[in-house]
């Protein structure tokens, strides 16, 4: 078999032998098949697509098997995770995964990292202090047997073919098609070992997915793909022109993730945390909505989830105390009030600009290998559609720096539109597809 | 600058700036640019092309100034080459040469080595004991201003950007792509320092182009392009369904190459030798076809086309004696004779698959690292169209081994259709573009 003819073949538009996909998945991973070819592939699938039954199961079963598997089938009871395509403010993760472990799912989490306008859970972890996200598969897999879930980073291991078609996909602008998309998350989660996936689907001007036709496209595929490899598997689309919550970050979101926890929080990231947290449930085999929702709330109400939380941060080497006592997280060395320089209505507040202004005030990461500062971001105090006075407060910047704070509040400028009234918000949750 | 934004735009179907054009190009050369992502950029023009007046000039000239440029301003008179496609047994390139130089026409001629099915005037020529193609530039300059005419091989000081790219092409399924395919050709001939250039775009089972709507696009495009850098270029749209004369090879076209100067030869190889020299000489100033023709006749039956060539072998190296003794070029080990096994008519002759036998036969190249054969190569002895006799010789076939034998003839044999009756034959010269 010869990678250019199969190069050729996609070109032109033919289905690939399940045994050329594996070919070439195997050869990304060992090296075999040269860069420049991997790349023309990727880019003629850009263009010709990887047929949903034909092809993509194959593809993706290749890219799963190229590292390890985790066996966590000796932990009885269901295991569900959560993953969101990314977003501005997405803290969801953090409240979720110990408030669904409660209420007995085993949450067995691998997450990434923050790029462009976009956070990451793992940087937002590792801003409580000792909190580690590189744990061993075997830690792994012994905490979500003793609490029911625990959270980390993709290893090596994991998924290796991923790494290296993700690695090439973001050098040869091949990142935007929904199957490659779909395979490289699921290829991830796959390998976790999970028996159901919930997905949210991020639409919006913060999000990956503009519009609702593309989402729609991409949550179709992946559920479809999940499911042809026996997990269960539904998405929501939700929505991501304004940011989740009021805190954009690494430690303000915990600080957040931990208000939710306690009951209370932006009323949004609380019901998307809910909605979520049904879904997860209702994967895992609960059959009433509503009672899913009861003993959801009631772990939120009744402080178990977050006391679950605080167990988990110290399973992982974190200050645990940080749960009933947030000051401990990092707090940053400069602040600033950014205020309303007239009277009128916050028409809209752009999530991709806002996100980018948590990169400016130095949050987030504007290339792979920038670090990230655990106390930098923003808090809003208004929120789009909200009424404003000249002179109040619209949010409090956080930054290590003067220069930081002037050009986070530049940014945070531009995204927060000013006028006589707002359109009306778009629903929070826009469409369930399973 | 950055090359995954240019990527992304040509993804996309955007025209690129002259200064990105530029920018690829460098960095292809240089190396700056990494493989994987020329390559992404060279599937993503496989299906979004390069505008004709907006691009492809400055890719081309970009191109051509990726590396030596041959300066030919102090030699008199009018420089033209022709360039052929590329087909099976195009040996035409070793009569024209030395025919149009006596007729006044410099040639400053850099061609290339065979690959697959279509042989190349470099293996060719190699094989006149002796004959060397790697001449320095200065030599090569001092050649055609003394005889009128060199012929040698790309260096790698001459557009080493296309050197780069083609590999990367040859590599990726991106070769087939006009405006690639355009621009690649004409930056090694630009890079000759000619003033004019004539193609023959060869259609049919043995070319590259299948189609006449395929070879006109490609011919139109470069007949265009060139103009658009200030050069005269016309182009034949030329038949290669069948093979061209009757030799297919390496000694054995450089034969059939003396029998034509001898002003005979086959009538095919002959004919389109002479239609190629009158564009020639058109390009180079002549205004009457008419008048063209006859100094063209009249110096191959003068012998003085014959003695140039001569000259040209004396002075590249070579054994200037073949020319009026063809039995020193080399002789294979081994001869069969292919016969008929039933009477009716040679109702087809595939050029593709007789280009496969002279490969099997060890005159060609399956890959580009392979050696040729001198000795290696076949006769045909009937042409399409011929009636045939049971036990009649089809051919004549040369290698250096009896399996070579064995693999040629069976690759013959499929080439090799008998019928009742033949197709009326595909007229010699289809088209003219200018």
């Amino acid at each position: 078999m010869r990678a250019y003819d199969l190069i050729r073949k996609k070109r032109d538009g033919g289905i690939l032998h399940p045994d050329e996909l594996r070919f070439l998945v195997r050869g990304a991973t060992s090296g075999e098949v040269a860069d420049e070819q991997l790349a023309a592939f990727l880019m003629a699938v850009f263009f010709r697509g990887l047929d949903l039954r034909e092809e993509l199961p194959h593809w993706l079963d290749a890219m799963v098997h190229s590292g390890e598997v985790l066996d966590l089938s000796r932990i009885p009871g269901p295991k569900v995770d959560k993953h969101s395509t990314g977003g501005v403010g997405d803290k969801i993760s953090i409240p979720l995964a110990p408030l669904v472990a409660v209420c007995g799912v085993r949450v067995p989490m691998v997450s990434g990292r923050g790029l462009g306008h976009t956070g990451g859970t793992l940087d937002k972890l590792e801003s409580i202090p000792g909190f580690k996200v590189d744990l061993p598969p075997a830690r792994f897999v012994e905490l979500v047997e003793r609490l029911g879930l625990c959270l980390i980073g993709q290893t090596a291991r994991i998924a290796p073919a991923d790494r290296k078609l993700y690695a090439l996909r973001d050098a040869t602008a091949t990142i935007e098609s929904v199957p490659l998309i779909a395979s490289s998350i699921l290829s991830k989660k796959l390998a976790e070992g999970i028996d159901a996936l919930v997905l949210d689907v991020k639409v919006g001007r913060g999000a990956f997915m503009k519009t609702r036709e593309e989402a729609r496209l991409l949550a179709r595929t992946m559920v479809e793909l999940c499911r042809s490899s026996g997990r269960g598997c539904s998405a929501l689309l939700t929505s991501m022109d304004a940011p989740i919550g009021a805190a954009v970050g690494n430690a303000v979101e915990v600080q957040e993730s931990i208000e939710i926890l306690r009951g209370r929080g932006p009323a949004d990231a609380r019901e998307l945390t809910l909605r979520l947290g049904v879904e997860m449930l209702l994967a895992a085999g609960e059959r009433d909505q509503g009672a899913a929702r009861a003993r959801l709330e009631a772990a939120l109400a009744d402080g178990s989830a977050l006391r679950r939380f605080a167990e988990l941060i110290d399973a992982q080497g974190g200050d645990a105390r940080v749960a009933d006592d947030p000051a401990r997280l990092p707090q940053p060395r400069c602040r600033r009030s950014v205020r309303a320089d007239r009277s009128g209505v916050l028409a809209a507040l752009d999530a991709g600009q806002v996100g980018l202004a948590a990169v400016e005030l130095g949050a987030g990461r504007a290339r792979k290998e920038d670090p990230v500062d655990p106390a930098a971001g923003l808090l809003l105090r208004k929120r789009a559609g909200d009424p404003v006075r000249a002179g109040e407060e619209l949010a409090e910047l956080h930054a290590a720096s003067e220069p930081r704070l002037d050009a986070g509040e530049a940014r945070f400028r531009a995204a927060a539109a000013m006028g006589e009234a707002a359109p009306p918000a778009a629903p929070l949750v826009l469409e369930r597809i399973a």
